[in-house]
This record gives structure tokens, C-alpha cells and sequence, in this order.
């Protein structure tokens, strides 16, 4: 009684194929039969299903190593994908490549507080957009990122905090509906982490963490490669862990939450308190010409010096730099990419959050952990967010 | 020209095998073929070689399902292991089967700082003697735990701070040469949690934290089904992690590790202040009785209701549980599980630690999350000491 279950193998090696492809480049077919230790017949025939699926093409000869020569293969040119990207204030769409090189790229400033149409039909909008300049039909996937917990397998928001009215809102089926392809949905730090593993500092870090600092604070998590998610899905929520010496009191009902003394929420209150009280003269001017104070207002008082502001991002960078220094100590990673909008606070922000890091993790766990800025800046949400769904799409050749 | 590595593919199914007999015990050849989606030659080939190898046996007919009768398959009965578990004061060993069942089992009360020599001739000698009992010529492998951090890759202790003569001592090379077979070297709440994983209530858990509570304090992490060590091997090192309102100065030179509050040590400092001062007369009594005071002493105390020892335990239990709520956050487990001396202490250290998790920690990533002591005790080192080196044993067998 033979039991067989056919494609399997076969599926999974061209899905190792058009992964090889997307973050190695093209390769020869002798390339990739060495890479995946299988024979050159094997290789050819998954490549010509994925030829005939038109998701892999030949783009020459490749170098002669001596005896027959060798094709080099590439993505296909129809391979197209659209990432999303939706902030509390901004919504980003790019469409990118097979290997995830963006295109074209739009962002336009949005309050997510709007509710799921208004945004969505944004996003759609810029969408299509760029499809149409490219001259892409269809694309073979979209992917989105958005501020707040996602139920992953159902592609829905999950009770976000800063996100009225999208609780179970069928994100993933309504833009699936539009563009016609699949869709994968997650949380806005998970997509910046695969943005960052992709594009940026972290391509070969088996084990990092990306640490958005914006309205609220969140961690993507990589390990061995890929990305963690935890049991629920919402690894990384670090915004309410405690921090030392903190009385105020969080949206989530405790006190002393990272998130209640530090992100994007808490220096513009912070500020404010600031402006009003007089302690900062710069501050109060700066409320008074815009009618507002948020980071970009304190980062402008810290540029041009002011005490108040400065020791307010310290205040804040360190206590963000205590956090994570525990989460260091207990996962060891090899690298920390920061981002999010209260990078725009920088070195002032970054050699605070260094300083804690460094000065309360245990020497073994820091001797080699570079702790950097990210330098993909708004891309990394989009890149990652095709990254996403580029998995799915090649996982299952079709 | 056709490439190909012959004996890779096949040796990893060898891999597999073994490991699926360790793991779900005896299994048909039907089972195994169905199991691995391959088909029954392919089966019958890796069963004859591994049969050969003396690892596997037929230990019957398997149930009919109508068709040619199947055989089922066990691992042979010459598979054995050492496992041994180094803690701070005692050394334990046991030899297991393959599918690590302990046959044979001894404790020692030992002081680690006697240094490498002693303790490893104790544990040699332990381990000579349980193998003498059982008949057994050779182990197949030897595991060992050690309550400090470990090269892995090179099989010595790295600056363990509680095991002084230790540092960079060949203790992996040492054992090899003494049992003549592969030995695996890691620090004691990695083999712990892997102990649990394999015969404790963290068998189906994919991510999962094993905390232990000793002199010093420590944690395990299991992701995705497998042992996360981090980039320098040091991840779980939560001992170091500050806790919010302690001033303590910690053995590492920063204040307010959870450690310096909290673990044996920290305990046996703070009975004895206790007793001295007078504030717990019941703690005097003990003290003068056995002339020291560790946390067996103040059990001891928590058990008549001494309201100082009550109130030490949950001060040092909603500390620990403060941190443990931030990892909860971070990582999101679905169990954590609590072992090592402490674990004495029982139900008032656990409510409190429990207490503190629930309370800090976000309702999403604790509404499924059991937190229970080990019910393992001391064998759940020397189980997953024998299955950390059974994984390098089935990994390449011969």
C-alpha cells in the first residue's frame, strides 16, 4: 500500500525557487541546483511550471564555468505587488517587483481615527494609482500593515486602542475584492521588521528587533529569520511594560507604562505642560504659531537648544533604553533597528536610548549589538508589507 | 553535469525517524511512511540502515488495517543516554532509553564553588554507577546542564559567576573522553525547559518560558517548538532585568536586578536581617537551631505562618512576577513554567507571581496563559540534558 501525496515536494521546492530569487537575485540554473542540492533535471522541470505560470523568466546566458552553458533566471516581469502601509496619521502604498524593489511610492498624511472607509478607499485609491502609471493589470498579491493588533488568519483588526470604529472590519476582503489577488493583513511593527530584514540594516541578522517609536511604542520581533509572532499574535506589545520611577497613569488602566511616559502621545502632553507652565518659553511660542505641539514641534526646541525639551526626550529615551535593555537581556538579539516617528527626534534620542541599553544589559549580550536608526524611513512599513504577502503568493505557485 | 550530495535527504529521514520514535514512541512502518509522506521502500530502506546502526528494532505486528500486515518499530534497546544536571548545590544524573524514560536515577548534595574537578569526578562517578547497574557497556551520548553560561559550540563554561574555577574548563572534552561518546554542554534552565518539554506540561506548548527560581534566577525560552539561545547564546539571562521601587545593589554592579531582590541568595540575606533585627522571632529561632538561614528555613517559617517570611516571599514574588509580566508582553507564551529551589515556597510564591502577571500584563496575551510550578522537580534536568544531546545523536546516526 504505497501512500504518495503529490506536489507537495515539488511545491515546496518551487516555492524555495521564487525565494531564492527574490533575495538572491537571478541565479544560473546550475546555481540553484547546487543551492538546493538537487539535480539539474529536477530544477528544470520546476522551472518550467513556473515558467508556464508565468512567474519565473530566462534572462540569458549565464558566465561559462566550463561544459554546457547555463541560463540565468529571474522573477518574472508580470510579477507585481502593492504594500500598504496605514500610521495613525499617513497611509503609504507602494507597488514593488518579484524581489520587492519599490517601483513607485506614495504617502499621504490621514488620521486613521476617520474609521476603516474613509482610509481604505485612500489606500485603494493610491493603489490603483500606481498600478495604473506602471501598467499593471493585476497585481499578484497586496499586503498592509496598520497601527493596532490584527488577527492574522482572519485578516481583521482586533480591538485596536487608537483605531475607533475598525474593530472586525474585514480589511483583508475588502481589498481583496478590489484588486482581485490575495491579501495578507498584520500589525504595522510586524511589517516594519520584514521591511527592515529585506531592504535594510537587518538582512542577515537571524535575531533582531525593530522598535517603532511613534503615537505608541511596539516591537517586531525576529527569530532565527523569521518573523515571531507569540501565541495570540501580539508579541511585542511592549508599550505597558513598566518602567522604574513612572507614577503617570496609561490609557490601559495601570500606571507607569512605557507608553504612558514616553512616544508620541506622551511628550506632546508632556510638551504642552511645558508651553503652559512657562518652563519652556521656546515651547510656548512654538504652540502658539502652530496652535499644537507634537514631536515635530519638540524636535524643532531641540534642534535650536531648548533645556525643557531636550531633557524631555532624555527623560523619555532612557526609560525607553531601560525597557528594552530587560528585552535584551532576554532575547539576545543582534541587532535594534529604531523607527518610527520620533526617530525624527535623533541623536539626541538614539545616545540616550544607547546609554540605558548599554549601561544596564549584561556585557555579553552588548559586546556586539549595533543599536541604529532605520534608514528606510516610511518604505519600510510598504516594503515589508509586500514582503508579507510575497510569502504567501510563492509559497503556493499557481 | 548533474550534482548531487548523496546521503543528505537521507540521513535527515533518519533524523526524522529517530526523533518521532523518541517523541510519539513505537510506530508502524505504515505509520512512519504516512507520517513523512514518503512511500514504503523509501521507509523500509532507512529502517534497514538505521537497524543496522543498531538503533531501531521490530518489536511486532502491528494491528491489521486489512492489506499486507504492518511492523511496528521501536528504538533498540542499546540506545542510551546520560543526562546529567550541575546545579549550584547538587549534581544529578540518570541514564534513559531512547525515548529518554529514566531507568536509573541519583542526587548528591554538592557545592559548585569546590570547582570543576570534584564535581565533575562526582558526576562521572554517578554516572559510571547508574550505568553499571543497568548493564550498560557505552551511552550513546552524554548531556549536561550547568548553572552558568556555556560556550556551546566549544562545550565550556564562560565566565559563570557562581562557579568560580570554572571559567573555560573543558568540560564537554572531559566527559567525551571518560564515556567515549558525544557530549552536549548547555546552562541549566535551557536543558530544564527542554526536560519540560519532553516529559513535563510543556509537551505541546510551540512557545513557552521555563523560569527558574534558585540561588539566582533564570529562564528558559522555547519558540516555536525549539530551544531559543539567542546571538551569544545568553538569552533568558532575566536575572539582571531592574525591578521598579528596589534599591538593592546588585553582584553586577547596577541597583535594582531583579536578582538582588529576589532568588535564594537574596532571600538568605534577607532572613537573616530578619532574624537578627528581631523583626521575625520565629526566623531567630531557626536560625539558632541550624545555625544558617536559606530559603528552606524560611519554607519553613511560611509553613507555621510567620507573617515576615509570608511577606518576604511576596515581595520577592510580585517582583518577579512585575518582570515576568513584561516578558509576557514582549514574547507572548502559551505557559509558562516555574521550577528550581524556590518552587519550595509553593502556593504563596506562586499566587503572587500569578497575581502580578495577570494584573501588568495585557488581557489578550494572558487570557490563555496557565503559569504552574514544575511538577518534573529535579529529574526535568537530567531528562532534557539527555534530550538536548539525543538531538545531536539522532541528527547524524551511525
Amino acid at each position: 500500500m504505497e501512500t504518495s501525496v503529490p506536489g507537495r515536494a515539488e511545491t515546496r521546492l518551487q516555492a524555495k525557487i521564487l525565494t531564492r530569487l527574490r533575495d538572491a537575485g537571478p541565479q544560473s540554473r546550475i546555481q540553484l541546483s547546487e543551492h538546493f542540492e538537487v539535480s539539474r533535471t529536477t530544477i528544470g522541470s520546476e522551472l518550467g511550471r513556473l515558467t508556464a505560470l508565468q512567474l519565473v523568466e530566462e534572462i540569458g546566458p549565464a558566465a561559462s564555468r566550463g561544459g554546457r552553458r547555463s541560463t540565468v533566471i529571474d522573477l518574472a516581469g508580470r510579477v507585481r505587488f502593492v504594500g500598504v502601509a496605514i500610521g495613525a496619521t499617513s497611509v503609504s502604498a507602494a507597488v514593488t517587483d518579484g524581489r520587492l524593489r519599490v517601483l513607485a511610492f506614495e504617502r499621504t498624511e490621514c488620521d486613521v481615527r476617520q474609521g476603516p472607509e474613509p482610509v481604505l478607499e485612500l489606500a485603494m485609491e493610491q493603489s490603483r494609482r500606481l498600478l495604473l502609471k506602471l501598467g499593471v493589470d493585476r497585481p499578484m498579491g497586496a499586503g498592509i500593515g496598520m497601527p493596532g493588533p490584527v488577527d492574522f488568519s482572519r485578516g481583521i483588526p482586533v480591538s485596536p486602542p487608537i483605531m475607533p470604529g475598525w474593530d472586525g472590519y474585514p480589511v483583508r476582503d475588502v481589498f481583496g475584492r478590489q484588486f482581485d489577488c490575495p491579501v495578507v493583513l498584520d500589525n504595522d511593527v510586524n511589517v516594519m521588521a520584514l521591511g527592515e530584514q529585506h531592504a535594510g540594516a537587518a538582512g542577515t541578522a537571524e535575531n533582531f528587533l525593530f522598535v517603532k517609536v511613534g503615537t505608541g511604542i511596539g516591537c517586531g520581533i525576529v527569530a532565527r529569520g523569521e518573523l515571531y509572532r507569540g501565541m495570540d499574535g501580539c508579541a511585542g506589545d511592549i508599550g505597558h511594560i513598566p518602567v522604574a520611577d513612572s507614577g503617570e497613569i496609561c490609557a490601559c488602566g495601570n500606571t507607569g507604562c512605557l507608553e504612558a511616559s514616553f512616544g508620541g502621545d506622551a511628550l506632546a502632553r508632556d510638551a504642552l505642560a511645558a508651553a503652559r507652565s512657562g518652563r519652556s518659553p521656546l515651547l510656548g511660542e512654538l504652540l502658539a504659531r502652530d496652535g499644537t505641539l507634537t514631536a515635530a514641534q519638540v524636535g524643532e526646541a531641540v534642534a535650536a537648544g531648548d533645556a525643557t525639551s531636550v531633557q524631555l526626550v532624555r527623560d523619555g529615551g532612557r526609560r525607553m533604553g531601560e525597557v528594552l535593555a530587560g528585552l535584551v537581556s532576554f532575547f539576545n538579539p543582534s541587532l535594534i533597528v529604531l523607527g518610527g516617528g520620533l526617530t525624527l527626534l535623533g541623536h539626541v534620542l538614539l545616545a540616550e536610548i544607547r546609554g540605558a541599553i548599554y549601561r544596564r544589559s549584561l556585557p555579553l549580550a552588548t559586546r556586539n549589538l549595533p543599536i541604529m536608526m532605520s534608514d528606510l524611513g516610511p518604505q519600510a512599513g510598504v516594503i515589508g508589507a509586500a514582503r508579507l504577502v510575497s510569502e504567501e503568493v510563492y509559497a503556493f505557485p499557481r
